[in-house]
């Protein structure tokens, strides 16, 4: 069976890198593209013009489906727009794979609600990355055996919010298996404040910022005369495409709709 | 419930550590010391004496179980005597938790169905490092999502072999569920012998030996624009001291025998 | 003073890169682009037409010479054209920086002593990466007081080489403060084939081929209870930005032409 | 010539170490032993007793210094006894190599005058491992080309201090010939306090303590494009004595007090 994709968002960063790997992708095709403007109009690579052998624009998810019938929805677009898409797909039967993050809780639980009434299978990830969801669950796992974790985060310098929302997700992660406990000498002195780090219910979350960084983070958990480092480097944006493959196909296997990756990576 | 424990072994550095360990358990108790000589003396920590208030050495498990009726054996003597042991403890009712590495696959199997056959639980760990054990379980279960896999292991250069046993361990491991394949570029060349490393089904396992380390262990995973790294560093024996009081715990629950901690770590 | 500079290469990766870090420097001044083709047309980043706001090519370095007085010469071409460049540069009185890797011996001896007659400036330099250099010269340097090394150099797997120049030139200038002896243990028994790497009189490489790497490389020198890591990762060509502008300045205050961007950093 | 060593604090950790060193060390020889107890009687290792084929120990350094001549004095024992054995030792010229931190800055500044005024040598270093001062030395020079820099130390949680004195310490030889400037994105924002680390005019430093982890610093300096990283792994106290064996060479031939090993390590 080939898999009918249609992708929001599909001029954007992340969005260029997934519409590669989907028309790359053997089993999937895909049919087109919603867009804010550019009606009528068709997609070549990253280019918008009036040849007919590019993928079709439409600015009506409604007029999308009549004309293509897509499975899924590929929504990479901003918080803005994502809501509205993902709900009109739901109800129109397209399977949603939400790659934005920016979603609040309330619409989440919303959507799933929709998405359970109308038997429909969806998912909502903030993080693509199969290795990052790894690192994340691997940590999760591992916190049961060695309960003392330092998480250490590094990101190039133009990143404004300190800790990343991975490292949070992280430690959100792992405090549902670790009894909160405090960490370190019991009478430890922090003699230049900041030193031992951010706070997360006794773990320690460090955040670098260097010019040169990408995206690194690193999971510490030591335990007397051990210590194990779980460690994940992302280097380019293409590191999603797989992620974003296993959730479309995902999808089209199920009846509610999900949030975070880590829920199909077994 | 309080798990009777017997140790053969003790004097050794493992078994000394483990000593340790299980006297300090809450729900444990060292009641005797299997050993190939001082019979009828008593151990205090590494020394032997006449002091009646040490653990009772015995000579021969037989005499050992009939004053004692020890729940679990814990033996770390070397492979010319765990056979032996093994075979006796299951004979005589007693639960086996074996840490030492030397048994052929014959025993294994031999001592498996003996197992079976008197409905007794017991345990065959190479390594009881938990931290060591879950760098393999992760490798491999990370290698289904990322399969090309290099191992880097660094050791103190007094180390003889290479590579290390925990090494080839990982790469069979992580072998069960990657399909074998050539890495690298397809046109490689090789300019100094060696460079590439050791080559196990198209993985590459890389050896470290240099004076200051002690055991480490990276297994590296990469996937187009991303890199995940699980690293085990082994400092100091006492990292086994979980491994083995988890053992003890787990062999009371079953009715076999099984082979390496992975097994029982979910 | 501002330093005019002509680039000899500049529509290439590495070209274009030290383009915009020229343009941008406060006290340089790109005049002309040595091209071999585009005689007469202008360069606008890494277009060319006929906008006479662009930078000049030229496909003659005398005609280059003539109409614009450059001061420098940086050639980032090709192995082929290299050679005949720089002599021209020497002769007609300009400084050369080089970053094409790829002349023989013999020609950077000859270029070596064309520039000693004439009293001129210049720089020849396989990597113009700081860090990198650092990397070297600190292992060079701690390799007096800890003399067992090994390199671990990591890259992406479409590189065909192994190991890579930077980790031989690093062995080398090692081995130049390093008594060469054998490393690890006397009995030492590899039961792989290549697990403990390439020697290099007596350091070992060891190489790293996968998807999702960039350039890092990783000099361990051990010495007893104690480990030094220098490591040096590569995440983008602009990371040889600070390493040219550094060396054109260089070449302004120099009579010589040397080899090697270790030469010029103290 | 073979030089004759006491030592002050022999029966301590560090001393033992130092003691087996200076034992093995070819051209030195272990002439005597100071201590607040034990007059008259020897020391084997690190037992005490009659036995005369021992290292003789004297409670008096002055009697010391007339029965044995020592050239150099090492001196191992704490902040109390460490000012007047070495102030002692200078007025007797005996030449002082001090491996106790603790020391005020006023008595160190005397002790160099008091040095210099009988012309005698002597070295006073808080760290005697060579590789954490090239760590340190070589942060230093690439500060020179990589200004934005994060320290990272990573010590065992029975470590009461953060961060430690080698983080401070590196941090004060990098601000040497590093501008004091802000790091990270203008308009950072630390959502969690301490997610940043301690600032040290702009630097960052962090401190790591987890059950398993030894003594572990790495310095990160950033470069767009490029990651340097110098990592010190101290597993062993026998790291010290190959810093400490220099340390005794060098003040046998100088004429003054210096003050940390980095100044004796080219």
């Amino acid at each position: 069976m080939t898999i009918k994709v249609a992708i929001a968002g599909a001029r954007g960063r992340l969005g260029s890198a997934a519409l590669t790997a989907i028309m790359k992708a053997p089993n999937m095709d895909l049919v087109a593209v919603l867009d804010y403007k550019y009606e009528g109009q068709y997609l070549h690579g990253t280019e918008v013009n009036d040849d007919a052998s590019g993928i079709p624009i439409y600015t009506s998810l409604e007029k999308l489906a009549a004309a293509n019938k897509p499975d899924v929805l590929l929504d990479v677009t901003d918080p803005d727009a994502v809501f509205k898409n993902v709900h009109d797909a739901i109800t129109l039967g397209i399977r949603p794979v939400v790659g934005t993050s920016g979603l609040s809780k309330d619409n989440i639980a919303l959507l799933t609600d929709l998405a359970a009434k109308n038997l429909i299978g969806g998912i909502i990830a903030p993080n693509f990355s199969i290795g990052a969801v790894l690192m994340m669950k691997f940590s999760a796992i591992a916190a049961r055996y060695l309960g003392d974790i330092e998480i250490l985060e590094m990101h190039h310098d133009n990143k404004v919010d300190a800790p990343s929302g991975t490292a949070v997700k992280t430690a959100e992660m792992i405090s549902e298996v670790r009894d909160s406990h405090r960490q370190g000498h019991p009478d430890e002195k922090e003699h230049q404040a900041g030193a031992r780090g951010a706070d997360f219910e006794g773990m320690k979350i460090h955040s670098i910022r260097l010019p040169g960084l990408l995206a690194h983070q690193q999971v510490l958990l030591g335990g007397e005369g051990e210590l194990l480092s779980i460690r994940h480097d992302s280097f380019d944006r293409k590191s999603f495409a797989p992620g974003i493959l296993m959730a479309i196909h995902n999808v089209m296997e199920r009846l509610d709709l999900v949030y975070g990756l880590e829920n199909i990576i077994d």
